[in-house]
């Protein structure tokens, strides 16, 4: 099989972590890394055998060298590396969500099918041992046809005020994740959206135009009804649930921890905390995704988790957007025929 | 403490039970028992010491020597029961719902008032040993405000469809049970309700103009919001189980088993299914609930669980029929304001 | 059915615990009971319908009305009174340990054979629900052969200097429990015993002559080793654990708690301690444990714990304290030797 | 920090499993690999950039350039191995056990002393995530003084006759990881071992002269008492758990399984099993004890794990062995006195 030469777009902690995992990766070359700011860059790349180190992420689309392009730079940057790299007829992994925007993301997508590329979203939950093993289940047909799917995502701290202002918002930023978790586990589109969203955490949130808790209900073509609960902070730590009930059966899991104990003494029984930051709690699926995309990429067969995928989760997160501005249930075909029109 | 001298309206099966669980109260005589056929009450009684059988509950009402009769016949017959004991200075524990129609509830509720006797709705989740720990957490502060109330509530099997019939729909007949535990552990009023329901378990039910899916959304006046997800058929048994987060951290509780017992083969790792009948499930429930009762009209304090919680359940219950029927999130504001208009 | 009428004697904790089960048991009557102090009985006995409050035990077992006795006394009086009530034709339902030493046990089970009447030993744990279904587990052949038991029994609290004084010591009061346990499980006899025995929890213990820490190692006929490890002081409280692994497999239970809570703050994520109280904890087995003398007694069938159990219990615990004081592994044959040169 | 340059003796599974672990530590630099075959290392050498394959361990030892080797060949060669890398000036890292003699193993560890290498014994398990928590919560003292320790280590297949031929028994080439882990936990060293052996799984193993089912009594001079229940095949697969029972509470982890997934069905409730095979149940155990000795030897500190652990434990089998065989408790003294006399 022919190594993969790979460029990192965006050298933030994100894009830092899947260069480390593609560096383990022993069908893979890393061949370039680009950001805004390159100087704590150079020591590392000398390290891993990065050849090139640069701030023209352009610049670095065009290398011959490169079969495909890791894009893990700002949102905002997204659409455009999208076009420019298919364009270059490299294949795409792209952070979620693509853009803040789905009718931009449509257009980018077309570009990417036109040139014949492939992308893949960065819906790395899809590759969690639990959430796979979930779906697996309902795929088999362990649990019957999905009824009720239950979502529970929430964060174990506030972020700053600066990054809840460009976040997107928390249903853009934080449950896009869920919208996609949602569609993965029910094999079916969503229909409608209704959300209730509440300033409970830190009145702060609401000053900036955002919410801190959310209940949103999708409401599926099969008739599923999934319910989606996020706070922007468990007093406990990072609370990554779900669980399916179907028309034979029901399944659950539950959070990750640093060990089995349960300790008992006069004062209580006591447990770990779960996984308290994402990119521990997440640290193999984080590897599984990116192994899958070279996988794909080598074998030409599709990626995991396509552009499509991306789109539909952010159509999902404008209907939710729509539902709790204008505090009612919305159809998410009112969103399609929407962007239909401005296209 | 002068013992406690009751009578029973109901021999069905819910007023056998709390007859053979008074029989068990030391400070109680069951004097008195009425229902439609009263041929096979009649060893049980001589057995049980119970002095009259009856076929005539309004004789029965009449009785001077009843301190409190317990109305446990259907549900169409509660609100005259109700009034006629409040009357005869009966105090009444009266089976849920107390009607259909909340406007009839409030009229037999203000009798009540106006003749000084007390009136317990029988709720008896309230008195569930998981549930009474998640309110007492919530109670000590232990858990912070509530802000996502998640309840689960799922029957072992479809009822009949004549009861589904008679039964006032899955929202009066099943969930009503959830909305009520919703108000004990949010500890605030409702203020807005959305429904999603659906008919995935059987055909026939829709056909029956019933739901046998709901998901739920209930907002408080404090923010918090709650979802309670309904179905008429869980297939591995009776699935009761709630979770409440909130400023401080979270608590849950999940279903009794018959034993702790798990077991593993070469085939996998096996635990019990949930307890499967109700009567099971909430056996000690039902005792304590019959025991508050008694205690709190021997102390003369207000009974745990009174006939405003029963109103109020039913009024997020039309609440909820609404929803459904409207497709859209209805607020409880609008459900009082027609309860007095027509009142 | 005929009733079955019941004398009791011994009204101390777990005398007047039978004595309200047996009350509650539609199938009897009990008729009379006897202590040693009797002023306390009267009213309750009033309230009760008990006909017969003396502090006459041998009395009492004349009664011709009497058609069992439950002799709850202190052991030291169990084998006259057996002998007794065996010559007096009632059938028995003894506490445990029949005796302290297991010599006299098998004069007063001679008696008891002779007779004709049945004797059932109370080995409450044996109707635990949850030992129950390891038992089910292993009869119905899902773990296979049995290869290795292990049985965790820890008291909450140290008992009173004045009760290990005249307990009997730890292996006969308290791992007699265990030992019978562990035959109830392996479905073999055992073969070999040999105990580790220590003074942690309290050096007093030890100057009493007693222990109050013990591993004990059974070796049974079919191979199988049982562990069981015993303290007289668990922090955490009552600790009542069993695992059975077999050659298809492993079950195991824990211990049952007040409610299945789990909370999880700041601070960490909290259960419920297991029940503290062993009355609380094996509240539903004593009316088991009871219903079952009367059923079988009423129906004629064998009492499922007998007073062979009741012997070899104390056989095994009598090896126990050889093997303790020799600091050697003691052959259960040895014993049996011992004591029929003694008979 | 200098990069430390290591040769590894032995390439079969665990040699090059520690050899992938080692090639990820960036303070690392793999530099040479011997064993008896070496053809199918080549193709793999290339690629990791380890420089020298050889058949010649010794040749190997005398590189100037290495700084510690790690010895992974067979049990027969460590001892000379371990004399000659010690005399070379090389830091050890040997896999357990060191020898099936203690004697030879002191032998050794007198050299690696006189020379003043370090040399770490391959215990993994002290390095897994769920019995360092144990250990952490005794060494806290949350628990208390240990009193019990119960370690249950079974696994999930019996392994080829041929491997049981030259195992050196179960009690050497399984039990010696618990007797390790027993002082671990205990923070004391072992007085006395009991064991108690039999064949249960198959016959074939007894005809050996092996053992395939274990008990073993562990008393510590701290008083603590220690069970270690071992079986050479659960149907269910590999079952690695502790209990410290102390003063103050206990503490238990159970086993790792491939996701939290529960799932509940018609046919019952169901969890995954545990994970099935060493090296992936203790993969990160293997990478944290493989880097903290790098760690140690970098920084000049002690390594966690040392030659006198790897001696006790040997001494601990021995004495096991001699209980097995002559079915009597064995003073761990006796044994010494015997290593002594032989030296």
């Amino acid at each position: 099989m022919k190594t993969l030469t790979i460029g990192m777009i965006g050298a933030g902690r994100i894009g830092l972590l899947h260069a480390e995992n593609l560096l383990r990766n022993k069908q893979v070359k890393v061949k370039a890394i680009s950001d805004i700011r390159v100087d704590h860059l150079r020591e590392w790349a000398a390290a891993e055998q990065v050849e090139t180190v640069t701030a023209d992420s352009r610049a670095l689309l065009q290398d011959p060298d490169l079969d495909a392009v890791f894009i893990c730079s700002s949102t905002d940057t997204h659409v455009s590396y999208i076009i420019e790299a298919a364009r270059a007829g490299k294949h795409i992994f792209c952070e979620k969500p693509i853009s803040f925007d789905p009718q931009e993301t449509a257009q980018a997508l077309a570009v990417v099918k036109q040139c014949g590329v492939q992308l893949q979203t960065g819906f790395n939950r899809r590759f969690d041992h639990n959430f796979m093993k979930v779906r697996q289940l309902i795929e088999t047909g362990q649990i019957g046809e999905p009824h009720i799917i239950r979502i529970t995502s929430r964060d174990p701290e506030l972020p700053s005020y600066d990054y809840i202002k460009r976040s997107g918002g928390l249903l853009f930023d934080m449950a896009i994740h869920d919208f996609d978790m949602a569609r993965f586990l029910a094999g079916s589109e969503v229909e409608e959206v209704y959300v209730k969203g509440a300033v409970l955490v830190d009145a702060k949130v609401g000053e900036l135009g955002d919410i801190d808790t959310a209940v949103t209900l999708l409401t599926f073509q099969n008739g599923a009804v999934c319910v989606i609960d996020n706070s922007r902070r468990a007093a406990y730590g990072y609370d990554q649930r779900v669980e399916v009930f179907g028309s034979k059966g029901s399944v659950s899991v539950v959070n990750d921890t640093d060990s089995s104990a349960e300790w008992s003494t006069a004062e209580g029984v006591f447990r770990e905390k779960p996984k308290h930051f994402f990119l521990e709690r997440y640290q193999e699926a984080y590897v599984r995704e990116t192994n899958a995309f070279v996988a794909s990429i080598q074998a030409g067969t599709p990626v995991p988790v396509d552009g499509h995928d991306g789109y539909m989760a952010e159509v999902i997160a404008a209907a939710a957007q729509k539902s709790l501005a204008e505090k009612r249930p919305v159809p998410v075909a009112e969103m399609l025929r929407a962007f239909t029109h401005a296209g």
